[in-house]
């Protein structure tokens, strides 16, 4: 710690303190109490409670000081815009502190993806932490723009910065007990070790706890949320843009378990962010289900940063980081103020830092080849026995599908959209190494009645994924993310009716906040005039892609049955 | 961990487990609950809950299953028995890990002492952690056999084995930034660094916060250990045999901060280990207070595993070891059995472990100079103008000390202990190096109308201490001592009438627990015997020489006035 000496003497009373914030009712999620004190800071760290000298008063006038929120998982990449730009959006609502997982940047950037967040967080008024993506690409059955080995999460660990390895979302292999899926637990010795086991319970549940997996964000019923608790795995309480268990699991949270609790919020929307909140938002939903509010306080602050091993995060107390807000009603928890290091960073709803200079933008990741539209064209068997091809079936809402049969439109012998079926052509393109990769299937669901939609933005590897009505359109769409260097577009008849570029990573824009909230929300309108009846067409569409969750998904190296994990035939036998 | 691949095949219930416990009421300090399952176990860890084929049943029969305990802050040296024989004292009583600060084995042997304590509690039904004693020596008017710098330290740090800095005596150094200390304190970057602040309060307090110290055991008071809570120091709540602090601070602990409070003994004598208990007996008494009961078993086992970062240990989880201790009724919590990693090591109060290889003695500890009884004689000046000399008040069941003045008794010009009035001649001889050291003052409290006792037990330097009514008794308790390797000892007319040789360090027996506690008591009787009014006169005697406590003490450089630290003169001016 630089200027120990002085700091000390501070704390002693010899020196004034730089800032001292007076008549604050703390919330001291130490001793689980609120009390009345004065805090005194210096040099951005709490330094003592008391009757302190100081240079600046700071007058909390009776409100309550409670640390800055941490988040304990996010993807960054889903509020699709800089860290910078993200910071604005959360800071006004309490946010401090980020554990977050770049699995995103990792599929599409790799190390250099990594480096770009841990480059593109540095000084601002969040603190990030970055847990080491533990599954890029997610199966074999998808072409990313990287690997990550056990080899490359060790060479990356020892960072101060790295809290650990990230979600290990093939939790067969860890229960099975593949060596590959052991060597990445082995690589975060020392640190964490975060869990992804949605939905699973019993003797595999113990063998994936056993393997050293010691949290999880997924369980969306109380039964599994207990489960995973009573077998040690700290439990991520999520509540994010369409993934929200708060309401199912928060009855499981006592004053006895509280400690192995937090919250999380995993993806979540620049808009809902902004307009909603962030772990302000899960704070006050958990006391209107009856948490009591210093507890549910603790689950976002103090909890999350000792999982983490965050030091001198989460708690106001000397040597920790003055990072507070200012609350004037507990239960209510609408912050008023923001503190990062004793400077006050958000008033108001307010983001008040300007801004920084602009981390580079890593290479552009549109390396497309492709011949169109042959590529995208599929010739029915004019003389085999076969009737009906296999169409991938949008659950909305969910990130599952559904596998479905039906007899193909046909056009001079080849398969074309049916949109009076609702029966539309997909396309996924590989976009990283321009391997002339193309998948071609048909989903159900969207809607459309004419143009396409097509998204750079396709988990896990994030390949060109177009839904059209039309070849022509589809190739339109694809023409468009190409110029705009990744992003989502709506196109009919060959124009471009909405787009949001996404030059960073083909992820993330490099606009600001609000132009980003508005293109997404310009998408949305365009969408729904060419038909679509989804509430989220480019979220359903960016999972269309992820192969390891079933049942039918499409890759740029086909028709994947997720089931089972291996390609597939479009054509039904 | 070995054997990943089998454990994890028991666990999806593939093969048969070794152990299966089975009708457990589990007390799942994790979840914070008591809920009935089945709990296998495979090479010395738990695998899962459920029903599993098993090799061996162990029926619980209803019975409650709960973590073995674990001591957050012991000083293994106050047993007076090697650390195996402390293990058959505490292993009937549910202890299944230690964290142990061997400050006195360190004063006298160095890190020689260290290393003696990390080899002789290997393989042992309970698992040693060692924190690294910080204060070596005490001050510097004591002369210890070691002398430990923050160097040194960061010498032994990386051991798995080591915790942490220990208890950080010297306060003051710290609160007041003296570059010794706060190196001491960044020697344990990453561990755990223990504080030790009777009394502290306020804005020294906040400092000594501030300089990253991060627990305390010494609250004596509420108030104190409310403030110390809320400054975000774990609380070491303290139970030992003359330290007894539960009473006095346990309404503090309350659900939402009992995750930051934990059970300690400090010092606890061989006999009340065995008779009373240990942590079973802290959270009996913590029950018997209030708390709940999972919530004292929190602070018995998880609590002080998750502060210590002890891997694996203070739950029952998958991946934990196997540490059991078997309940009938949690508010009695008389612990019935006790399972280390999966075998039975203890039943119904009997050890059941056979002894393995005892590990080599140190050197001897005994290296004295000194001249009989010359240097035992204090001349009293004739012609001065000096009246009275300086006389250490004993304070019964205190570590402090009251300076009062008294005539001295005369004889052949000569000051002589004088046991009308209680005030007996006191002789501190060096041992360590043989510097030829020898402290004389005199010493009201012990009540002894004949002979001398005599201890190498001598905190914190450990030199030979006597207190006696003849220089002739003097002289013939320290030769005792000598022909025993250092010990306790209680002479009159020349001769032994009661002994407990230390031989280990001048600190600890080589004889059985049953031996030791049997020679403690004979100690006491023949203590009584020769006068003695004090309830623990050779404890009393221990900490006459400890030269940071107030107020008047006696080392081998002299008396020191431990008020202001420095050598003070026996004539009174």
């Amino acid at each position: 710690m630089r200027d120990i000496q002085h700091k000390l003497s501070v704390a002693r009373g010899e020196e004034p303190a730089e800032l001292l914030f007076k008549n604050a009712r703390l919330v001291n999620v130490l001793s689980g109490e609120i009390h009345e004190t004065n805090v005194a800071v210096d040099d951005g760290r709490v330094v003592g409670f008391g009757d302190y000298e100081a240079k600046q008063i700071i007058d909390i006038g009776g409100a309550y000081l409670a640390p800055s929120l941490i988040d304990g998982h996010f993807h960054v990449e889903s509020a699709m815009v800089t860290i910078p730009e993200f910071a604005r959006a959360v800071v006004p609502h309490g946010t401090g502190a980020m554990v977050i997982d770049p699995h995103e940047y990792a599929n599409v950037l790799g190390m250099d993806g990594i480096r770009y967040v841990l480059e593109s967080s540095k000084n601002l008024p969040i603190d990030f932490f970055i847990m080491l993506p533990s599954c890029v690409p997610a199966t074999h059955l998808e072409t990313a723009g990287a690997r990550f080995t056990a080899d490359d999460l060790a060479f990356m660990m020892s960072d101060d910065r790295i809290a650990g390895v990230a979600e290990l979302m093939n939790y067969p292999g860890v229960f099975l007990g593949h060596e590959s899926e052991l060597a990445k637990i082995d690589a975060g010795h020392g640190k964490v070790i975060d869990g992804h086991a949605p939905g699973l319970r019993g003797k595999n549940l113990n063998a994936y706890a056993l393997a050293g997996v010691r949290s999880d964000h997924e369980s969306t019923e109380l039964d599994e949320a207990r489960e995973k608790l009573r077998l040690g795995m700290h439990l991520l309480v999520r509540e994010g843009s369409t993934e929200r268990n708060l309401e199912q699991i928060i009855a499981l949270v006592t004053p006895q378990n509280s400690a192995n609790c937090s919250f999380a919020t995993d993806d979540k929307l620049p808009g809902d962010l902004v307009n909603e909140g962030h772990i302000d938002h899960s704070i006050r939903k958990a006391i209107a289900f009856g948490v009591p509010p210093v507890t549910a306080i603790q689950m976002g602050t103090i909890n999350t940063a000792r999982y983490y091993r965050l030091k001198n995060q989460g708690a106001i107390a000397p040597r920790y980081w003055a990072d507070f807000v200012v609350v004037d009603d507990l239960a209510e928890f609408k912050v008023r103020r923001v503190y990062k290091k004793g400077a006050l960073v958000a008033a108001d709803g307010n983001y008040l830092p300007t801004a920084g200079p602009a981390t580079d933008q890593p290479r552009s990741t549109m390396n497309l080849s492709y011949r169109a539209p042959a590529d995208f064209e599929v010739t029915f068997p004019r003389n085999g026995t076969a009737k009906e091809i296999r169409v991938i079936e949008i659950v909305p809402h969910q990130i599952v599908t559904k596998e479905v049969f039906a007899a193909p439109k046909l056009a001079d012998g080849k398969i074309v959209s049916d949109p009076e079926r609702d029966i539309l052509k997909l396309v996924v393109v590989e976009r990283h190494r321009a391997t002339g990769n193309v998948g071609v299937g048909f989903v159900r669901g969207f809607g459309l009645k004419r143009g396409a939609l097509g998204s750079t933005v396709a988990h896990d590897a994030h390949n060109v994924v177009v839904v059209g009505v039309s070849d022509a359109d589809i190739v339109a769409a694809i023409q468009a993310l190409e110029e705009m260097r990744g992003g989502q577009v709506a196109v009919a008849d060959g124009k471009t009716e909405a787009s949001l570029p996404l030059p960073i990573a083909g992820l993330v824009s490099d606009q600001p906040l609000e132009d980003v909230i508005q293109k997404i929300a310009e998408l949305k309108v365009a969408a729904t005039r060419l038909g679509s009846t989804l509430d989220a067409p480019f979220m359903s569409l960016s999972f269309l892609s992820l192969s390891p969750i079933p049942a039918l998904k499409l890759t740029d190296q086909g028709l994947v049955d997720a089931v089972n994990l291996k390609l597939t035939s479009l054509i039904a036998d």
